[in-house]
Protein backbone atom coordinates (compact mmCIF):
# COMPACT_ATOMS: atom_id res chain seq x y z
CA UNK A 1 0.00 0.00 0.00
CA UNK A 2 1.03 3.21 -1.12
CA UNK A 3 1.02 6.25 0.92
CA UNK A 4 0.63 9.49 -0.87
CA UNK A 5 0.90 12.81 0.76
CA UNK A 6 1.97 15.60 -2.09
CA UNK A 7 -1.24 15.94 -5.22
CA UNK A 8 1.42 15.89 -8.04
CA UNK A 9 2.45 12.01 -6.68
CA UNK A 10 -1.35 11.26 -5.72
CA UNK A 11 -1.88 13.04 -10.13
CA UNK A 12 1.56 10.74 -11.45
CA UNK A 13 0.14 7.40 -9.39
CA UNK A 14 -3.31 7.59 -11.02
CA UNK A 15 -2.03 8.75 -14.17
CA UNK A 16 0.18 6.12 -14.79
CA UNK A 17 -2.70 3.32 -13.52
CA UNK A 18 -5.03 5.04 -15.75
CA UNK A 19 -2.24 5.05 -18.86
CA UNK A 20 -2.07 1.04 -18.25
CA UNK A 21 -5.52 0.23 -18.80
CA UNK A 22 -6.80 0.42 -14.73
CA UNK A 23 -9.68 0.98 -13.51
CA UNK A 24 -9.73 3.25 -10.43
CA UNK A 25 -12.34 3.20 -7.55
CA UNK A 26 -12.23 5.83 -4.81
CA UNK A 27 -13.51 5.71 -1.57
CA UNK A 28 -13.06 9.69 0.06
CA UNK A 29 -12.81 10.01 3.85
CA UNK A 30 -12.26 11.89 6.33
CA UNK A 31 -10.48 9.07 8.76
CA UNK A 32 -11.66 7.78 11.78
CA UNK A 33 -12.57 4.48 9.96
CA UNK A 34 -15.53 2.44 10.67
CA UNK A 35 -17.67 -0.54 9.25
CA UNK A 36 -19.22 1.83 7.00
CA UNK A 37 -16.10 2.98 5.23
CA UNK A 38 -15.31 -0.61 5.40
CA UNK A 39 -18.58 -1.76 3.70
CA UNK A 40 -17.24 1.32 0.62
CA UNK A 41 -14.19 -0.37 0.15
CA UNK A 42 -15.30 -3.61 -0.69
CA UNK A 43 -17.52 -2.46 -3.12
CA UNK A 44 -15.42 -0.28 -4.42
CA UNK A 45 -12.99 -3.67 -4.63
CA UNK A 46 -15.52 -5.04 -6.71
CA UNK A 47 -15.94 -2.47 -9.13
CA UNK A 48 -12.26 -1.26 -9.66
CA UNK A 49 -8.90 -2.65 -9.93
CA UNK A 50 -7.20 -0.35 -8.23
CA UNK A 51 -8.55 1.46 -4.91
CA UNK A 52 -7.48 4.33 -3.73
CA UNK A 53 -8.94 5.67 -0.24
CA UNK A 54 -8.14 9.18 0.83
CA UNK A 55 -7.64 10.31 4.53
CA UNK A 56 -8.52 14.82 4.69
CA UNK A 57 -10.16 16.10 7.18
CA UNK A 58 -11.64 18.93 5.04
CA UNK A 59 -11.63 21.94 6.75
CA UNK A 60 -13.80 24.21 4.24
CA UNK A 61 -17.05 22.07 5.23
CA UNK A 62 -16.97 22.89 9.06
CA UNK A 63 -18.38 26.17 10.69
CA UNK A 64 -17.22 28.47 12.87
CA UNK A 65 -18.72 26.57 15.48
CA UNK A 66 -18.27 23.19 14.58
CA UNK A 67 -16.33 20.75 15.56
CA UNK A 68 -13.14 21.00 13.25
CA UNK A 69 -10.80 21.05 15.97
CA UNK A 70 -11.90 18.03 17.93
CA UNK A 71 -13.18 15.88 15.24
CA UNK A 72 -11.62 12.28 15.53
CA UNK A 73 -8.05 11.99 14.31
CA UNK A 74 -6.46 8.64 14.07
CA UNK A 75 -4.28 8.11 11.16
CA UNK A 76 -2.20 4.98 12.80
CA UNK A 77 -5.06 3.17 12.70
CA UNK A 78 -7.07 4.05 9.97
CA UNK A 79 -3.41 3.36 7.67
CA UNK A 80 -3.99 -0.13 9.56
CA UNK A 81 -7.25 -0.25 8.19
CA UNK A 82 -6.59 0.67 4.88
CA UNK A 83 -3.92 -1.76 4.54
CA UNK A 84 -6.38 -5.06 5.93
CA UNK A 85 -9.14 -3.60 2.84
CA UNK A 86 -6.05 -3.91 0.47
CA UNK A 87 -6.07 -0.74 -0.49
CA UNK A 88 -3.56 0.57 -3.20
CA UNK A 89 -3.02 4.02 -2.39
CA UNK A 90 -4.50 6.06 0.49
CA UNK A 91 -4.23 9.74 -0.24
CA UNK A 92 -3.23 11.57 2.85
CA UNK A 93 -2.75 15.26 2.16
CA UNK A 94 -2.46 18.33 4.75
CA UNK A 95 -4.35 21.81 4.53
CA UNK A 96 -1.12 23.41 2.49
CA UNK A 97 -1.40 21.36 -0.18
CA UNK A 98 -5.28 21.40 -0.40
CA UNK A 99 -5.69 24.97 -0.03
CA UNK A 100 -2.45 26.97 -0.30
CA UNK A 101 -2.43 30.48 0.16
CA UNK A 102 -4.45 32.57 -2.20
CA UNK A 103 -6.66 29.57 -2.57
CA UNK A 104 -10.42 30.97 -3.70
CA UNK A 105 -12.36 28.91 -5.59
CA UNK A 106 -15.71 27.01 -4.87
CA UNK A 107 -18.70 25.36 -6.06
CA UNK A 108 -21.98 25.44 -4.98
CA UNK A 109 -24.67 23.18 -5.71
CA UNK A 110 -27.62 25.82 -5.68
CA UNK A 111 -31.18 23.79 -5.00
CA UNK A 112 -30.35 20.80 -3.15
CA UNK A 113 -28.63 22.87 -0.88
CA UNK A 114 -31.26 24.63 0.47
CA UNK A 115 -32.99 22.12 2.39
CA UNK A 116 -32.00 19.60 5.41
CA UNK A 117 -28.81 20.35 6.84
CA UNK A 118 -27.67 23.13 4.38
CA UNK A 119 -29.98 25.64 6.72
CA UNK A 120 -28.41 24.59 9.59
CA UNK A 121 -24.93 24.40 8.72
CA UNK A 122 -24.37 26.99 5.89
CA UNK A 123 -21.50 26.63 3.56
CA UNK A 124 -20.81 22.89 4.52
CA UNK A 125 -22.06 21.84 1.23
CA UNK A 126 -20.19 23.97 -0.54
CA UNK A 127 -17.55 22.86 1.04
CA UNK A 128 -18.07 19.12 0.65
CA UNK A 129 -18.72 19.89 -2.96
CA UNK A 130 -14.93 22.08 -3.49
CA UNK A 131 -13.03 19.43 -1.92
CA UNK A 132 -14.30 16.42 -3.62
CA UNK A 133 -14.18 18.24 -6.82
CA UNK A 134 -10.53 18.69 -6.16
CA UNK A 135 -9.94 15.22 -5.10
CA UNK A 136 -11.60 13.93 -8.03
CA UNK A 137 -9.59 16.23 -10.22
CA UNK A 138 -6.38 14.87 -8.21
CA UNK A 139 -7.01 11.47 -7.72
CA UNK A 140 -8.78 10.82 -11.58
CA UNK A 141 -11.36 7.92 -10.66
CA UNK A 142 -13.44 6.04 -12.64
CA UNK A 143 -16.05 5.08 -9.73
CA UNK A 144 -16.33 6.71 -6.56
CA UNK A 145 -18.20 5.24 -3.66
CA UNK A 146 -20.05 6.76 -0.60
CA UNK A 147 -22.43 5.93 1.85
CA UNK A 148 -26.38 6.70 1.97
CA UNK A 149 -26.29 8.17 5.64
CA UNK A 150 -24.68 11.40 4.50
CA UNK A 151 -27.74 11.57 1.80
CA UNK A 152 -27.98 14.78 1.01
CA UNK A 153 -24.30 14.84 0.65
CA UNK A 154 -24.50 11.80 -1.90
CA UNK A 155 -27.52 14.08 -3.55
CA UNK A 156 -24.84 16.97 -3.81
CA UNK A 157 -22.34 14.99 -5.12
CA UNK A 158 -24.12 13.62 -7.84
CA UNK A 159 -26.03 16.68 -9.31
CA UNK A 160 -22.31 18.34 -8.78
CA UNK A 161 -21.06 15.49 -11.24
CA UNK A 162 -23.91 15.38 -13.96
CA UNK A 163 -23.99 19.13 -14.15
CA UNK A 164 -20.13 19.91 -14.04
CA UNK A 165 -20.21 16.46 -16.81
CA UNK A 166 -17.52 14.77 -14.74
CA UNK A 167 -16.87 10.89 -16.29
CA UNK A 168 -17.55 9.89 -13.33
CA UNK A 169 -19.87 6.79 -11.96
CA UNK A 170 -20.81 7.65 -8.39
CA UNK A 171 -21.90 4.78 -6.33
CA UNK A 172 -24.10 5.14 -2.79
CA UNK A 173 -24.46 2.26 -0.57
CA UNK A 174 -26.94 1.55 2.49
CA UNK A 175 -26.48 2.42 5.75
CA UNK A 176 -24.30 0.32 8.24
CA UNK A 177 -25.55 0.10 11.86
CA UNK A 178 -23.97 -1.11 14.52
CA UNK A 179 -26.31 -4.48 16.01
CA UNK A 180 -28.87 -1.72 18.02
CA UNK A 181 -29.82 0.16 15.16
CA UNK A 182 -27.30 2.99 15.64
CA UNK A 183 -25.73 4.65 12.02
CA UNK A 184 -22.63 4.10 12.28
CA UNK A 185 -20.49 7.48 12.15
CA UNK A 186 -17.21 8.84 13.28
CA UNK A 187 -19.01 11.17 15.45
CA UNK A 188 -20.39 8.22 17.48
CA UNK A 189 -16.62 8.19 19.26
CA UNK A 190 -18.09 11.66 20.89
CA UNK A 191 -20.72 9.69 22.64
CA UNK A 192 -20.83 9.53 26.74
CA UNK A 193 -22.38 6.04 26.85
CA UNK A 194 -25.63 7.49 28.23
CA UNK A 195 -25.72 9.58 25.34
CA UNK A 196 -24.93 6.80 23.07
CA UNK A 197 -28.25 4.79 24.91
CA UNK A 198 -30.54 7.72 23.80
CA UNK A 199 -28.98 8.12 20.92
CA UNK A 200 -30.69 5.17 19.59
CA UNK A 201 -34.56 6.84 19.97
CA UNK A 202 -33.07 8.11 16.59
CA UNK A 203 -33.13 4.76 14.19
CA UNK A 204 -35.91 3.69 16.72
CA UNK A 205 -38.02 6.35 15.38
CA UNK A 206 -37.15 5.45 11.66
CA UNK A 207 -38.13 1.94 12.27
CA UNK A 208 -41.20 3.19 13.53
CA UNK A 209 -41.99 5.30 10.98
CA UNK A 210 -41.67 2.22 8.50
CA UNK A 211 -43.72 0.12 10.71
CA UNK A 212 -46.62 2.56 10.96
CA UNK A 213 -45.97 3.12 6.96
CA UNK A 214 -46.88 -0.64 6.53
CA UNK A 215 -49.53 -1.23 9.08
CA UNK A 216 -52.18 1.08 8.01
CA UNK A 217 -52.99 4.24 6.48
CA UNK A 218 -51.25 6.80 7.54
CA UNK A 219 -50.22 10.59 6.52
CA UNK A 220 -47.51 12.87 6.71
CA UNK A 221 -48.33 13.98 10.29
CA UNK A 222 -49.41 10.78 11.49
CA UNK A 223 -45.85 9.89 10.35
CA UNK A 224 -43.54 13.15 11.91
CA UNK A 225 -45.32 12.95 15.37
CA UNK A 226 -44.70 9.39 15.87
CA UNK A 227 -40.93 10.29 14.77
CA UNK A 228 -40.93 13.21 17.19
CA UNK A 229 -42.63 11.25 20.11
CA UNK A 230 -40.30 8.28 19.82
CA UNK A 231 -37.00 10.83 19.98
CA UNK A 232 -38.66 13.39 23.07
CA UNK A 233 -39.15 9.57 24.74
CA UNK A 234 -35.33 9.71 25.27
CA UNK A 235 -34.56 13.16 27.21
CA UNK A 236 -31.08 14.22 25.96
CA UNK A 237 -31.75 14.51 22.27
CA UNK A 238 -32.99 17.45 20.68
CA UNK A 239 -34.21 17.67 17.38
CA UNK A 240 -33.10 19.49 14.74
CA UNK A 241 -35.00 18.60 11.85
CA UNK A 242 -37.50 15.74 10.84
CA UNK A 243 -38.13 15.74 7.73
CA UNK A 244 -39.96 13.84 4.73
CA UNK A 245 -38.86 14.89 1.59
CA UNK A 246 -38.74 14.52 -2.38
CA UNK A 247 -35.72 11.82 -2.43
CA UNK A 248 -34.44 13.56 -5.54
CA UNK A 249 -35.64 16.92 -5.49
CA UNK A 250 -35.34 17.05 -1.17
CA UNK A 251 -38.28 19.45 -1.22
CA UNK A 252 -40.54 18.62 1.55
CA UNK A 253 -43.61 16.64 1.07
CA UNK A 254 -46.58 18.55 1.41
CA UNK A 255 -48.50 14.63 0.11
CA UNK A 256 -47.20 11.52 1.58
CA UNK A 257 -46.05 9.98 -1.79
CA UNK A 258 -43.52 6.68 -1.59
CA UNK A 259 -41.00 6.62 -2.18
CA UNK A 260 -39.89 9.57 0.12
CA UNK A 261 -37.19 10.07 2.20
CA UNK A 262 -37.63 10.54 6.06
CA UNK A 263 -34.39 12.91 7.00
CA UNK A 264 -33.12 13.50 10.76
CA UNK A 265 -30.85 15.27 12.52
CA UNK A 266 -30.80 16.03 16.26
CA UNK A 267 -28.18 16.90 18.96
CA UNK A 268 -26.98 14.28 21.83
CA UNK A 269 -25.82 16.32 24.01
CA UNK A 270 -23.70 18.56 22.39
CA UNK A 271 -23.01 15.97 19.12
CA UNK A 272 -25.07 16.31 16.20
CA UNK A 273 -25.94 13.11 14.49
CA UNK A 274 -28.15 12.34 11.41
CA UNK A 275 -29.60 9.43 10.17
CA UNK A 276 -32.42 8.58 7.71
CA UNK A 277 -34.43 5.68 5.35
CA UNK A 278 -36.00 5.96 2.34
CA UNK A 279 -39.93 4.46 2.97
CA UNK A 280 -41.23 2.77 0.33
CA UNK B 1 -13.23 18.53 -39.59
CA UNK B 2 -15.73 16.68 -37.46
CA UNK B 3 -18.71 19.18 -36.07
CA UNK B 4 -20.23 17.54 -32.73
CA UNK B 5 -23.22 18.67 -31.16
CA UNK B 6 -23.71 16.43 -27.74
CA UNK B 7 -21.79 16.30 -24.58
CA UNK B 8 -21.49 12.68 -24.97
CA UNK B 9 -20.16 11.94 -28.65
CA UNK B 10 -17.74 15.00 -27.75
CA UNK B 11 -16.72 13.15 -24.66
CA UNK B 12 -16.64 9.79 -27.13
CA UNK B 13 -14.62 11.88 -29.39
CA UNK B 14 -11.86 13.39 -26.55
CA UNK B 15 -11.55 9.72 -24.57
CA UNK B 16 -10.43 8.10 -28.07
CA UNK B 17 -7.77 10.30 -28.97
CA UNK B 18 -6.40 10.32 -25.60
CA UNK B 19 -6.17 6.63 -25.61
CA UNK B 20 -4.41 7.03 -28.67
CA UNK B 21 -1.95 8.93 -27.32
CA UNK B 22 -3.03 12.19 -28.84
CA UNK B 23 -2.63 15.46 -27.23
CA UNK B 24 -5.38 17.94 -27.83
CA UNK B 25 -5.65 21.14 -27.61
CA UNK B 26 -8.78 23.08 -26.70
CA UNK B 27 -10.00 26.94 -27.94
CA UNK B 28 -13.00 27.90 -26.21
CA UNK B 29 -15.12 30.68 -27.88
CA UNK B 30 -18.66 32.25 -28.33
CA UNK B 31 -18.33 32.47 -32.24
CA UNK B 32 -18.03 35.55 -34.06
CA UNK B 33 -14.32 34.49 -35.33
CA UNK B 34 -11.79 37.14 -35.93
CA UNK B 35 -8.61 37.55 -36.39
CA UNK B 36 -8.22 37.12 -32.73
CA UNK B 37 -9.44 33.71 -32.13
CA UNK B 38 -7.39 32.66 -35.15
CA UNK B 39 -4.21 33.84 -32.99
CA UNK B 40 -5.51 31.52 -30.46
CA UNK B 41 -6.11 28.46 -33.11
CA UNK B 42 -2.99 28.95 -34.91
CA UNK B 43 -0.74 28.42 -31.29
CA UNK B 44 -3.31 25.88 -30.09
CA UNK B 45 -2.09 23.92 -33.50
CA UNK B 46 1.58 24.16 -32.73
CA UNK B 47 1.10 22.90 -28.95
CA UNK B 48 -0.95 19.62 -29.74
CA UNK B 49 -2.18 17.06 -32.75
CA UNK B 50 -5.54 17.57 -32.56
CA UNK B 51 -7.27 20.88 -31.89
CA UNK B 52 -11.13 21.66 -30.75
CA UNK B 53 -12.60 24.89 -30.77
CA UNK B 54 -16.23 25.24 -29.47
CA UNK B 55 -18.38 27.97 -30.30
CA UNK B 56 -21.09 28.39 -27.69
CA UNK B 57 -23.03 31.80 -26.76
CA UNK B 58 -23.01 31.08 -22.52
CA UNK B 59 -26.26 32.49 -21.41
CA UNK B 60 -25.12 32.19 -17.81
CA UNK B 61 -22.05 35.03 -18.03
CA UNK B 62 -24.64 37.76 -19.08
CA UNK B 63 -26.64 40.05 -16.97
CA UNK B 64 -30.05 40.40 -17.44
CA UNK B 65 -29.54 43.62 -18.78
CA UNK B 66 -26.92 42.80 -21.13
CA UNK B 67 -26.45 41.33 -24.90
CA UNK B 68 -27.64 37.88 -24.66
CA UNK B 69 -29.89 38.11 -26.96
CA UNK B 70 -27.97 40.47 -29.86
CA UNK B 71 -24.77 38.99 -29.27
CA UNK B 72 -23.43 38.05 -32.59
CA UNK B 73 -24.33 34.96 -34.15
CA UNK B 74 -22.75 33.46 -37.52
CA UNK B 75 -22.01 29.70 -37.17
CA UNK B 76 -21.83 29.27 -41.36
CA UNK B 77 -18.72 31.18 -41.14
CA UNK B 78 -17.56 30.73 -38.13
CA UNK B 79 -16.70 26.58 -39.24
CA UNK B 80 -15.43 27.85 -42.48
CA UNK B 81 -13.28 29.92 -40.79
CA UNK B 82 -12.75 27.07 -38.54
CA UNK B 83 -12.11 24.88 -41.48
CA UNK B 84 -9.59 27.02 -42.73
CA UNK B 85 -7.40 26.93 -39.49
CA UNK B 86 -7.63 23.18 -39.84
CA UNK B 87 -9.54 22.52 -36.77
CA UNK B 88 -10.06 19.00 -35.88
CA UNK B 89 -13.70 18.96 -34.01
CA UNK B 90 -15.73 21.60 -33.40
CA UNK B 91 -18.24 21.51 -30.35
CA UNK B 92 -21.31 23.14 -30.78
CA UNK B 93 -23.96 22.37 -28.35
CA UNK B 94 -26.77 24.15 -27.63
CA UNK B 95 -28.27 25.34 -24.22
CA UNK B 96 -30.21 22.15 -23.39
CA UNK B 97 -26.98 20.15 -23.66
CA UNK B 98 -25.64 22.24 -21.50
CA UNK B 99 -27.66 23.49 -19.33
CA UNK B 100 -30.23 21.08 -19.03
CA UNK B 101 -33.61 20.78 -16.83
CA UNK B 102 -32.65 20.92 -13.44
CA UNK B 103 -28.99 22.47 -13.75
CA UNK B 104 -27.54 24.11 -10.53
CA UNK B 105 -23.74 23.67 -9.96
CA UNK B 106 -21.27 26.93 -10.18
CA UNK B 107 -18.16 27.47 -9.23
CA UNK B 108 -17.31 30.94 -7.94
CA UNK B 109 -13.15 32.33 -7.62
CA UNK B 110 -13.94 34.52 -5.39
CA UNK B 111 -10.85 37.28 -4.55
CA UNK B 112 -10.04 37.81 -8.10
CA UNK B 113 -13.36 39.02 -9.29
CA UNK B 114 -13.92 41.63 -7.06
CA UNK B 115 -12.49 43.75 -9.29
CA UNK B 116 -12.66 45.61 -12.68
CA UNK B 117 -15.62 44.03 -14.26
CA UNK B 118 -16.62 42.18 -11.15
CA UNK B 119 -18.31 45.01 -9.69
CA UNK B 120 -20.25 45.92 -12.89
CA UNK B 121 -21.19 42.57 -14.16
CA UNK B 122 -22.14 40.79 -10.75
CA UNK B 123 -22.51 37.12 -12.13
CA UNK B 124 -20.21 37.18 -14.88
CA UNK B 125 -17.44 35.28 -13.86
CA UNK B 126 -19.48 32.87 -11.95
CA UNK B 127 -20.91 32.17 -15.55
CA UNK B 128 -17.63 32.23 -17.72
CA UNK B 129 -15.80 29.76 -14.75
CA UNK B 130 -18.87 27.46 -14.96
CA UNK B 131 -18.66 27.35 -18.26
CA UNK B 132 -14.98 26.83 -18.85
CA UNK B 133 -14.95 24.37 -16.32
CA UNK B 134 -17.94 22.14 -18.13
CA UNK B 135 -16.34 22.44 -21.63
CA UNK B 136 -12.74 20.68 -20.37
CA UNK B 137 -14.36 18.22 -18.37
CA UNK B 138 -16.13 17.62 -21.90
CA UNK B 139 -13.28 17.95 -23.97
CA UNK B 140 -10.55 16.84 -21.91
CA UNK B 141 -7.56 19.04 -23.43
CA UNK B 142 -4.44 18.67 -22.78
CA UNK B 143 -3.92 22.73 -23.21
CA UNK B 144 -6.15 25.49 -23.48
CA UNK B 145 -5.51 28.79 -25.29
CA UNK B 146 -6.97 31.84 -24.13
CA UNK B 147 -7.17 35.61 -25.22
CA UNK B 148 -5.40 38.57 -22.70
CA UNK B 149 -7.75 40.79 -23.73
CA UNK B 150 -10.09 39.42 -21.67
CA UNK B 151 -7.44 39.90 -19.11
CA UNK B 152 -8.98 38.71 -15.88
CA UNK B 153 -11.25 36.56 -17.67
CA UNK B 154 -7.75 34.38 -18.14
CA UNK B 155 -6.60 35.35 -14.82
CA UNK B 156 -9.48 33.63 -13.69
CA UNK B 157 -9.87 30.65 -15.32
CA UNK B 158 -5.80 30.58 -14.20
CA UNK B 159 -6.93 30.78 -10.77
CA UNK B 160 -9.31 28.05 -11.19
CA UNK B 161 -7.37 25.60 -12.87
CA UNK B 162 -4.66 25.91 -9.76
CA UNK B 163 -6.81 25.76 -7.27
CA UNK B 164 -9.48 22.42 -8.42
CA UNK B 165 -5.98 20.74 -9.66
CA UNK B 166 -7.36 20.28 -12.76
CA UNK B 167 -4.29 19.10 -15.26
CA UNK B 168 -4.66 21.52 -18.06
CA UNK B 169 -2.66 23.59 -19.25
CA UNK B 170 -3.46 27.28 -19.97
CA UNK B 171 -1.60 29.49 -22.05
CA UNK B 172 -2.47 33.62 -22.70
CA UNK B 173 -2.01 34.90 -26.26
CA UNK B 174 -1.44 38.67 -26.58
CA UNK B 175 -4.39 41.19 -28.19
CA UNK B 176 -4.49 41.41 -31.75
CA UNK B 177 -5.64 44.51 -32.80
CA UNK B 178 -6.74 46.06 -36.09
CA UNK B 179 -3.84 48.18 -37.64
CA UNK B 180 -5.63 51.22 -36.45
CA UNK B 181 -5.10 49.67 -32.77
CA UNK B 182 -8.73 49.27 -31.87
CA UNK B 183 -8.51 45.57 -30.08
CA UNK B 184 -10.12 42.68 -32.04
CA UNK B 185 -13.43 41.43 -30.37
CA UNK B 186 -16.58 40.38 -31.83
CA UNK B 187 -18.67 43.37 -30.32
CA UNK B 188 -16.49 45.57 -32.30
CA UNK B 189 -19.09 44.16 -35.42
CA UNK B 190 -21.96 46.16 -32.93
CA UNK B 191 -19.83 49.90 -33.85
CA UNK B 192 -21.46 52.53 -36.12
CA UNK B 193 -18.54 54.03 -38.05
CA UNK B 194 -18.76 57.14 -36.35
CA UNK B 195 -18.48 54.84 -33.17
CA UNK B 196 -15.96 53.04 -34.43
CA UNK B 197 -13.72 56.23 -35.10
CA UNK B 198 -13.97 57.29 -31.18
CA UNK B 199 -13.49 53.76 -29.76
CA UNK B 200 -9.83 54.58 -30.90
CA UNK B 201 -9.60 56.57 -28.15
CA UNK B 202 -9.47 53.46 -26.35
CA UNK B 203 -5.95 52.09 -27.51
CA UNK B 204 -4.80 55.73 -27.61
CA UNK B 205 -5.29 55.81 -24.10
CA UNK B 206 -3.07 53.00 -23.65
CA UNK B 207 -0.25 54.30 -25.84
CA UNK B 208 -0.50 57.38 -23.82
CA UNK B 209 0.21 55.80 -20.84
CA UNK B 210 2.89 53.48 -22.18
CA UNK B 211 4.62 56.18 -23.53
CA UNK B 212 4.37 58.98 -20.49
CA UNK B 213 6.18 55.86 -18.53
CA UNK B 214 8.80 55.64 -20.97
CA UNK B 215 9.21 59.48 -21.14
CA UNK B 216 10.16 60.27 -17.51
CA UNK B 217 9.02 59.92 -14.07
CA UNK B 218 5.60 59.55 -13.86
CA UNK B 219 2.80 58.34 -10.74
CA UNK B 220 -0.23 56.61 -11.18
CA UNK B 221 -2.19 60.28 -11.22
CA UNK B 222 -0.81 61.52 -14.15
CA UNK B 223 -1.37 58.26 -15.79
CA UNK B 224 -4.73 58.04 -14.61
CA UNK B 225 -5.59 61.60 -15.93
CA UNK B 226 -3.77 61.05 -19.26
CA UNK B 227 -6.05 58.28 -20.05
CA UNK B 228 -8.96 59.75 -18.87
CA UNK B 229 -8.08 62.66 -20.90
CA UNK B 230 -7.53 60.90 -23.91
CA UNK B 231 -10.85 59.06 -24.17
CA UNK B 232 -12.66 61.89 -23.07
CA UNK B 233 -11.66 63.64 -25.66
CA UNK B 234 -13.72 61.51 -28.02
CA UNK B 235 -17.04 62.37 -27.58
CA UNK B 236 -19.30 59.48 -27.34
CA UNK B 237 -17.03 57.53 -25.08
CA UNK B 238 -18.53 56.81 -21.41
CA UNK B 239 -15.66 55.42 -18.96
CA UNK B 240 -16.71 52.40 -16.86
CA UNK B 241 -13.42 52.18 -15.11
CA UNK B 242 -9.69 52.81 -15.57
CA UNK B 243 -7.40 51.03 -13.42
CA UNK B 244 -3.87 50.01 -12.57
CA UNK B 245 -3.35 47.30 -10.56
CA UNK B 246 -1.74 44.51 -9.71
CA UNK B 247 -1.43 42.34 -13.00
CA UNK B 248 -2.06 39.02 -10.35
CA UNK B 249 -3.87 39.82 -7.80
CA UNK B 250 -6.02 42.37 -9.74
CA UNK B 251 -6.01 44.52 -6.77
CA UNK B 252 -5.27 48.54 -7.32
CA UNK B 253 -1.98 50.05 -6.97
CA UNK B 254 -1.68 52.69 -4.51
CA UNK B 255 1.67 53.38 -5.08
CA UNK B 256 3.66 52.48 -9.33
CA UNK B 257 4.69 49.18 -9.35
CA UNK B 258 6.01 47.26 -12.30
CA UNK B 259 4.65 45.65 -13.96
CA UNK B 260 1.43 46.72 -13.91
CA UNK B 261 -2.11 46.46 -15.65
CA UNK B 262 -3.28 48.92 -17.18
CA UNK B 263 -6.98 48.24 -17.57
CA UNK B 264 -10.07 50.01 -19.49
CA UNK B 265 -13.51 49.61 -19.86
CA UNK B 266 -15.77 51.91 -21.97
CA UNK B 267 -19.16 52.11 -23.19
CA UNK B 268 -18.78 53.67 -26.48
CA UNK B 269 -22.64 54.47 -27.65
CA UNK B 270 -24.69 51.17 -26.08
CA UNK B 271 -21.91 49.19 -26.76
CA UNK B 272 -19.18 48.27 -23.82
CA UNK B 273 -15.62 47.55 -25.16
CA UNK B 274 -12.64 46.32 -22.84
CA UNK B 275 -9.14 46.58 -23.73
CA UNK B 276 -5.35 46.66 -21.21
CA UNK B 277 -1.68 46.78 -21.62
CA UNK B 278 0.70 45.52 -19.13
CA UNK B 279 3.14 48.21 -18.14
CA UNK B 280 6.85 47.51 -17.88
Amino acid sequence: MEIIKTISEMHSWAAGHRKNGRRIAFVPTMGALHEGHLSLSREARLRANRLVLSIYVNPTQFGPKEDLTRYPRDTENDLKKAKEMKTDAVFLPNDEQMYPKGYQTYVSVEELTKYLCGPARPGHFRGVATVVLKLFNIVMPHVAIFGEKDYQQLAVIRRMVHDLNLPIEIVGMPIIRESDGLAMSSRNRYLSSEERKAALSISRALTRAEMLLRGKKCDIKSILSAVHETIYAAKMVHIDYVKLCDPLTLEDLTTLRLPALLAIAAFVGPTRLIDNIILK
